[in-house]
C-alpha cells in the first residue's frame, strides 16, 4: 500500500559517453563565480579536470579551487570551503568526484550563507534550511552513493567521532548532474565495488521495511536484479559499457527517494556503517558490506515473508522448505555474491579491533522503520558478530 | 546498453489520501486567474469538485469555467478553451480528471500565447514551443494514461479523421499533480480496466525495442507485474486503496520518460490506437487492447528474445521448450489476464466495420523504435486480424 507521500526530484541528468558536452549550457545559467570541488586529484591523471576546465572557461566562468575532499568529508574540510565559497562570493558549486565530493558540495550549498560555525549549524540541522542555498551541479566519476540526485550529505567529525548523515529537500539537490559512464572505467577495483554494495544496500535499507503489496517494492527489486547481474560484468570487465552503464543509472535510482514512496524504510545498516566509519575512515561501502549479513540474519525473524521474497525475487531461490529456510538461503545467495565482487565482509580487516565495540555502539543511531528496533545489547551483539 | 540521454521530470507529486489538502498551497505560488479544466460533470457528483473550488477559493483564485472536456478532446475544444484563456488572461490551468482532461489542458498551456490558429499550431508542432507556457496542475481522478507526470497531449480532428499526440520537454510537464488514489474508487469498471491497460500497454511500447542488457527493462517489468497482479484484485474490490494506490503510482511512472531511458521505444500500438480512435472515437484503451494481440503476434518473430524475456518475467511461465513457444506462451497469458480483466480484445466491438480498415491505414503513422517497421500492406493485415 503506499500511503500518503511527496515526490519531486528536480534534478536534470545528463546520462552517456560524452555528455559533459551538456555542462557549459547548464553552467551558462549561473552565476559568474563556481566553487570547483574535487578530491584526491584522480581527476588530474585521467583527463576529467581538463574537460571540466575546458567547459567552465567556455562558459566564462571565474574558477576558484577547492581540491583535497576526502573520502569522509570532514567538519574541518567543511569550515574550510565555506571560507572559500565566502571570501570568493561564488554564485554556484561545481563538484567533479564520487559521493563524498558531490556530498561535501552539498553541506557546503547549505553553510554558505548561515552564520555560525558550519559544522555546528550542519550538525543541528534536521530541516530544510532557511538561509539560501548556493546551486550545486555535479559531473560524477564514481557509482554508488546516489548523492548525485539526491538531497542527501553526511559529514564526519573526527574528533566527536561522529559521521552525520541529513537529507535536505529538492531544493538541496543537484539542479544538473553529467553522468558519462565511461568516466568510471578507472575507478580501482576495490572502490568500485565498495561502490556497487553501497547502492545495493540503498535498495536494501528501503526495501527490507513493510510487508504489503507496494510497486517501490517491485521497482527495487528490478535494480538489485540489474545491479547484481551487471556487477558480474564489471568485475571481470571493466570497460565493459553496458556493466558500467546501467550500473550508474540503477545507484543514481537506488537513492533518488523513488523506491522510498509509500515504505518506512529502514537504514540500520548505515548507521551501523557510518559509526565504524567515524571510528576507523574505513571505505563507506564496506562498513555497509562488513555488517550486512550478521545485522539481516538477526532481523530476519521479525521480517521472514520479505526476507523469502527477497530470496526468491533477486536471487531465484526455489521455493522449497519452509519460509525461513527459503529467506536463508536468499542471504546466503548475497553471502556469494558479496565473495564474488570481493567486498568486506567482517569488521576486523577494516581495522575494528574488539574495544572499539562499546564506541561504535555509542555512536551508532538506532532507526525504528524496519522490521525490529535493535536495543544496545543488540547493537553490540550484530558489531562482535561482524568482526 | 544506456546510450545518451537526458532526463528531467520536474512534476512535484502529492500522493495518498487526502493529498487534496496539499493544493491550496500549491496554487498559491502561481496568479490570480485560474482556467478550472474537467470533463464531463462526474466530478460535481462525486464531491471532487467541490474539495477544489474549496482550496481555489482558500487560495483566493479568480476561477474562469473550462468543463465539458470529452474522452478525445478536440480540435474545435482546443480552440474553445484558448479563446476562454485569452479572453480571460488565465494565469494557471488547473485540470481536473483523467488523461484527455489533462491532455487537454497541456494543450491549451502551449497554444495560449501562439497566434494563430490552435489546432494548426498544435499540429505543426513537434519541438518545444517558443512562446510562453500557461503553466498546469493537475488533480487525477482516473489511472492509466500517464499525462499526469508527463508533457504529452493528444488532440483529435474529427474532420479530418486525425488524432495527433505530441511530447513537449519538462516545461511543459504539470507543475504538480495531486493523486489520491480514493478518487479512482467510482470510475466505472469499463473505464477503469481500460485506463489499467492503457498503462501496461505504455510499458509495453518501451519495452518492446533492443535486445540488450537495460536496466529500463528490469524497471518495466517490475511496473508490469505490479499493474497486472493489482488489476486482479482492483476489478473485484474497486475500493481496494493498497491496489488501487499501486494502480495509480505505477501508471504514473510507466510514462514519465523514467523507462524510456535508453530505449528506443516502439508506440505502434499507440498509433495503430489512435487511428481507430480517430474513426469511431471509441474509449483509448479499448482501442490499444484490440489491437495488442495481432500485433504483438506480427512482430514476435523480430524480437522473440524479448518475448521471450517478457514470457518469463512478467507472466512467469516456465522455460520449456523453444525460444519462439515460450514467447507464444507469454503471449497467451497476456491474452488470459485482457480477458479476465475484461478489455476489449476486436476492433467490431469497437465500431470498427471492414470498410473502415484502408482509412485507419492511411492515419496510421509507422513508427521505427521497435522489432520491425510496418508496411502499409502489413497494417492493413494487422488491423484486418484485428476485426
Amino acid at each position: 500500500m503506499l500511503g500518503r507521500f511527496e515526490f519531486a526530484n528536480p534534478t536534470k541528468i545528463y546520462f552517456g559517453k560524452g555528455a559533459i558536452d551538456s555542462l557549459k549550457g547548464e553552467l551558462e545559467r549561473y552565476g559568474k563565480t563556481v566553487q570547483l570541488v574535487y578530491g584526491g586529484g584522480s581527476i588530474k591523471k585521467n583527463g576529467i579536470y581538463d574537460e571540466v576546465l575546458f567547459a567552465l572557461h567556455a562558459a566564462n566562468k571565474a574558477v576558484v579551487e577547492d581540491g583535497g575532499v576526502m573520502p569522509n568529508p570532514t567538519a574541518d574540510k567543511l569550515r574550510d570551503g565555506v571560507r572559500i565559497a565566502r571570501e570568493n562570493r561564488v554564485d554556484f558549486i561545481l563538484a567533479v568526484g564520487g559521493g563524498s565530493v558531490c556530498d561535501y558540495a552539498k553541506a557546503l550549498s547549505v553553510s554558505v550563507h548561515c552564520g555560525g560555525d558550519p559544522w555546528e549549524v550542519y550538525y543541528e540541522r534536521f530541516e530544510e534550511p532557511a538561509c539560501p542555498i548556493v546551486p550545486v551541479g555535479c559531473v560524477l566519476t564514481m557509482v554508488g552513493t546516489g548523492s548525485e540526485m539526491n538531497g542527501g550529505a553526511v559529514i564526519t567529525n573526527p574528533e566527536r567521532k561522529l559521521k552525520i548523515g541529513h537529507v535536505f529537500g529538492s531544493n538541496v539537490m543537484p539542479k544538473f548532474t553529467v553522468l558519462d559512464p565511461t568516466y568510471t572505467f578507472t575507478v580501482p577495483r576495490r572502490q568500485m565495488v565498495a561502490g556497487i554494495y553501497d547502492a545495493f544496500n540503498h535498495v536494501c535499507e528501503q526495501y527490507f521495511s513493510g510487508e504489503d503489496d507496494n510497486v517501490s517494492d517491485d521497482l527495487a527489486e528490478a535494480l538489485m536484479r540489474s545491479i547484481v547481474r551487471n556487477s558480474r560484468v564489471a568485475v571481470k570487465d571493466p570497460e565493459n559499457y553496458e556493466a558500467r552503464s546501467n550500473l550508474m543509472w540503477a545507484a543514481s535510482l537506488a537513492l533518488n527517494t523513488l523506491i522510498a514512496k509509500g515504505k518506512t524504510t529502514d537504514w540500520e545498516v548505515h548507521m551501523l556503517g557510518q559509526a565504524v566509519g567515524a571510528y576507523t575512515d574505513a571505505t563507506h561501502g564496506m562498513t555497509l558490506s562488513a555488517v550486512s549479513l550478521p545485522y539481516y540474519h538477526y532481523i530476519l525473524p521479525y521480517g521472514v515473508k520479505k526476507f523469502k521474497r527477497f530470496a526468491v525475487e533477486v536471487w531465484n531461490v526455489p521455493e522449497a522448505g519452509s519460509d525461513e529456510e527459503i529467506a536463508l538461503r536468499g542471504l546466503d545467495a548475497l553471502d556469494g555474491w558479496m565473495q564474488e565482487i570481493g567486498v568486506s565482509r567482517n569488521l576486523t580487516e577494516l581495522g575494528v579491533t574488539p574495544d572499539m565495540i562499546e564506541g561504535i555502539a555509542d555512536a551508532t543511531r538506532v532507526m525504528d522503520g524496519g522490521y525490529h528496533v535493535l536495543t544496545r545489547p543488540e547493537i553490540v551483539a550484530i558489531l562482535r558478530a561482524s568482526l
